[in-house]
């Protein structure tokens, strides 16, 4: 094994990233160390590349990003006896601290200290990544090799669809990025009655009628709110999974669900937004969900679960395949808007 | 409009029935008249017929049974708001008192004073049927026509599949009769990840594959207990649907339960059943749920959705289709086992 | 009996009230007459008084308002079987349709065609009120006389506090007008950790002390975010009970609710509010729950439960017994500020 | 500090103990030394001391029991992070795996793998025990001395009252052992509406009084069904709360339960039990329970939280204190059943 390896590379609190020949880590006890195989980007991601408030505010340089990714088990370090050389694994990238009130009462998925790999230490955009044992996720082998990668965004959909009751719901799904589309694949294949979703670029509405939306309207275009009250007989949607973040999305989601709903919002506004909380939540008496991260680790049964069953097809989802050297190429795809899940593969 | 109609009716305190002709109800204050147009049979109507103990102990003669039915409104009576002649409809035939803590609460599924038409007043084997207005169902145009008269027997089953979680599920289902392999559909449609049918009758077993299981065992030869066990990597099921109130099955079903499971049961043993409590629930740390009728009317609106999505196929639980005439054959039919679900049109 | 009684009557489209003579009502079918014993004044009475923009939007005179008393039945229509002359009742006020999606699955309280007594239709503010048999509450002799007029808004309390766990929680309550307060003495009784009140009226915090609350703070003074942060080991509170409707209160009580807290709102705001989605619900994993009406019926089997322990002290909170007479200096009272709840009594 | 300490020790496969002097142990990474100060004795040491079926399939000699206890830190291993010398600690004596589905799912408490120490590892029968630091409860300073060694078994209570809504809920509890008593206290505090409860032995039902048992009545004599059906308006309690684990009593504990209440098993019967599902769970649509440890550590939280308030009065249940010498003077005690809880201190 070679003792240096490529890595993409945060090296300056500046715009940009760098393709760079680091040592390759060594597993200390408790820790594996996983030769990646593939690996995906996400928004994240580019807020990092861009060097954005947000960016600026929590990342600090020299910083591997990536945090979505899968691969095969190269070392373990003493102490580990779940996973062996050769296993193929994938990992939950939020690290808990295991001692807080969350973590001590099965919330560890909102840990009060948590440490994101990827963000606040060395990812997964590398040929090796360092994982500690508990966040190691073994993958089954039913699971297709591409979606492996994917774990982390389809886990923040299953998180939200599965946060309530979804089978025989309908459902409304606003913003048609991968973990929109991921839901919507989600809440058909757990019998959801009818998926509207809500996109103004029409490459993604294309991609969310391939997912399983039943109609995926445009809220710039389409007369959204009579469509689907109209479909639900006048009462509203069961269930907003809201996606994008954008206040227009938001206020348009909760105005087309119905009295006592259920709203689970995802989407992560820049700036607080302004709502009718009287007549939006109130007297609708309707429950919201904050929905941050994965289920430690329940979402990942179900995901598991879900894709054993085979009825989760995410490859429209997946627009790009490109080497991990083609990283500052992956950004520009995604800045125009052009992918929606690219997935790197280091050589 | 006659004012006479055939009607299949439990006349003496005796094994047997009679084909005979009534007088056509007329619709009081808030009641519909239906004119059936499919009547399912079901294992109450069973008891009924061979005038068992229960039957001695619970029915009053005379009586007409029947209450799974669907049709079109006849006639309505003054104050009835809802539907109108023409509409299609079928019905919740347990009519609840809405006056006790059960009916108060949200629960009239388990009415302290519950009447059942078809068994404490008359219910639907016959050209016409009268029902209050508050159980009466308007189909949505959606639904397949025989699947109509079944929604009684489905909403059995949607009530014990949808009672917890049930996507990315393990589940075994013990006892595939009727409402047994309905739920065998019902938990597939709603994201079940493996479904396993106990059955020890053959051809039920190759229905319970056809409505979806996974896997579908005879208990009396299979070695049930290792397969599962194999299958959930040595854990067992997340959740057991006991559809047939067997002793033996119970105890099997219970047997396979993963620690911190649930347990549904719906199917009624004839006598009290012993169970090793200490191990089956107490330190499995299981949920048991008792699981009676349909939700008022949550169930019904569930049914409705699954069925819209088109995926739901009942077809596999028709076996036979007979004239409402033909009663006495439709019990000889279900005494010997070859047929599942029974439906019955009056002329 | 006579056939004229005394009522507040909002006569017309403008300002004030009118004391008038009008005739006792007769009660239909399924309809209860109720001799008012006492009636207590709400917030919205004092909206409809002052007819405020609200007020002019929903009411249309002449209307007798009053949603909050208690009496003795007078007289009882054709077909209730309930109640009969002389029981002491209360009654929900919200009268459901019975017929929506809402109704039909156990939601009544957010029933889409709701109307509401004494704000869509004549009230209890007069000698005689009127009453469907099925919004009647017949109450149990062990239940105070007074306490019995404030059923209406200890239930809303009842319902906010146990929309969700209460028990060995740390509370949060923001806004101490009546529904304020008892919720506070309904989460002490029902095992709360800790109550901290919130409220920028002196009088109404020395009341909150004396409902329960462990800790009375007023938030335009106290350090509250410190304070309470320091009580709860920095972790903030596990539950949030909005009752003020204030946008800054509003803000704060997100502020203090921990991770993964709950969020139940019931104080209406009269205009959007801004909130940092992101930092305050996204992230923190927060249930944020819509809180109108009380559950029917659960909510007043809760009430009248509770009240039977003995454990709940109402009495801090009402500040005046009136006549009904005095309505308008009722109004003044409340206007000031200077009453919290006050009971109106025929004569 | 002393190299050898005082230690109870089960030392042979046979009936009886020993007292012994054997070293004090030295913790290892991750490990936690306590001394000792209170520890109390258990239904399950019992078994032990007597080395009956369940002990001689179970235990392997030489073993030091005691699974409640708390006492002061002594000394840490490397790693240790929560804990110094000198803190007061309790701890959770079921070591989980945490690897197994219901570990990595937030259900710990029924570890598929679960070691408990005093059972199948050493416990805190001694002047010192060993713990991992997972397992360290670190007590808050407002928990009165001796409630502290007694968090184990009011834990088990905590866990079984609140696995349910207990607010405003009519409760019976089948059993007055220590377990049971607590439960009465918990209850209470947390809002129950009324507690029954059933015991045969005169002295616990004085102590369920005591406890706050409204009602306390012995099933061998008391006609105890007409009782509580008449208490509860002829509708049965809400809450089972099952602590004796005898048939007669879980058939009495169910007869009584209210259609659509809840049943929480916590008593362990020694045989299979004959239970009439039909009538007891399935018709009644009951929820049944297995209640199993403490939840981890929510439950724990929970204790704090309650004990914190005041309300839980638990002196009753003390009914001797011991030194740790004197433990074959305890199992006496407790076998001839005069006393209910026995605390020993090491001298």
């Amino acid at each position: 094994m070679s003792t240096t390896m490529q890595a993409v590379v945060k090296a300056h609190a500046a715009p940009g990233i760098e393709l760079r020949e680091v040592p390759v880590p060594t597993p200390g006890p408790g820790e594996v160390l996983v030769r990646v195989q593939s690996a995906s980007v996400c928004g994240t991601d580019l807020h990092i590349f861009n060097w954005d408030p947000w960016a600026q505010g929590r990342i600090h340089p020299p910083l591997i990003p990536g945090h979505e990714f899968c691969g095969a088990v190269a070392d373990v370090g003493r102490g580990v006896t779940t996973v062996k050389e050769g296993d193929l694994v994938s990992a939950e990238m939020h690290v808990a601290c295991g001692k807080c009130l969350q973590c001590r009462t099965g919330q560890a998925h909102i840990c009060q200290h948590v440490r994101i790999l990827g963000v606040d230490a060395d990812g997964a955009f590398a040929s090796y990544a360092l994982i500690p044992e508990s966040n190691i996720w073994k993958l089954s082998p039913t699971i297709p090799h591409d979606y492996a990668s994917l774990l982390d965004p389809l886990g923040n959909a299953v998180h939200a669809v599965l946060a309530g009751d979804i089978a025989a719901k309908m459902v409304v799904v606003t913003g048609c990025g991968a973990i929109g589309l991921f839901s919507i694949a989600v809440a058909k294949a757990c019998g959801a009655a009818r998926v509207f979703a809500l996109e103004v670029n029409a490459h993604r509405r294309s991609v969310a009628a391939a997912m399983g939306a039943d109609l995926a309207l445009d809220p710039a275009v389409d007369n959204v709110k009579e469509q689907i009250l109209e479909t639900t007989g006048g009462t509203g949607v069961d269930v907003l999974l809201e996606m994008s973040g954008h206040p227009a999305a938001m206020r348009l989601g909760f105005a087309l669900l119905r009295t006592g709903g259920r709203a689970s919002l995802l989407g992560i506004p820049s700036q607080p937004v302004e709502l009718d909380f009287a007549k939006d939540i109130i007297f609708k008496g309707a429950t919201v969900q904050g929905i941050n991260g994965r289920k430690m680790f329940e979402t990942w049964f179900q995901m598991e679960a879900l894709l054993a069953t085979g009825k989760l097809n995410l490859e429209p989802v997946i627009t790009h395949r490109l080497k991990l050297s083609e990283f500052t190429q992956a950004m520009e795809l995604l800045r125009t808007g052009e992918a929606i899940k690219v997935i790197l593969k280091p050589e």
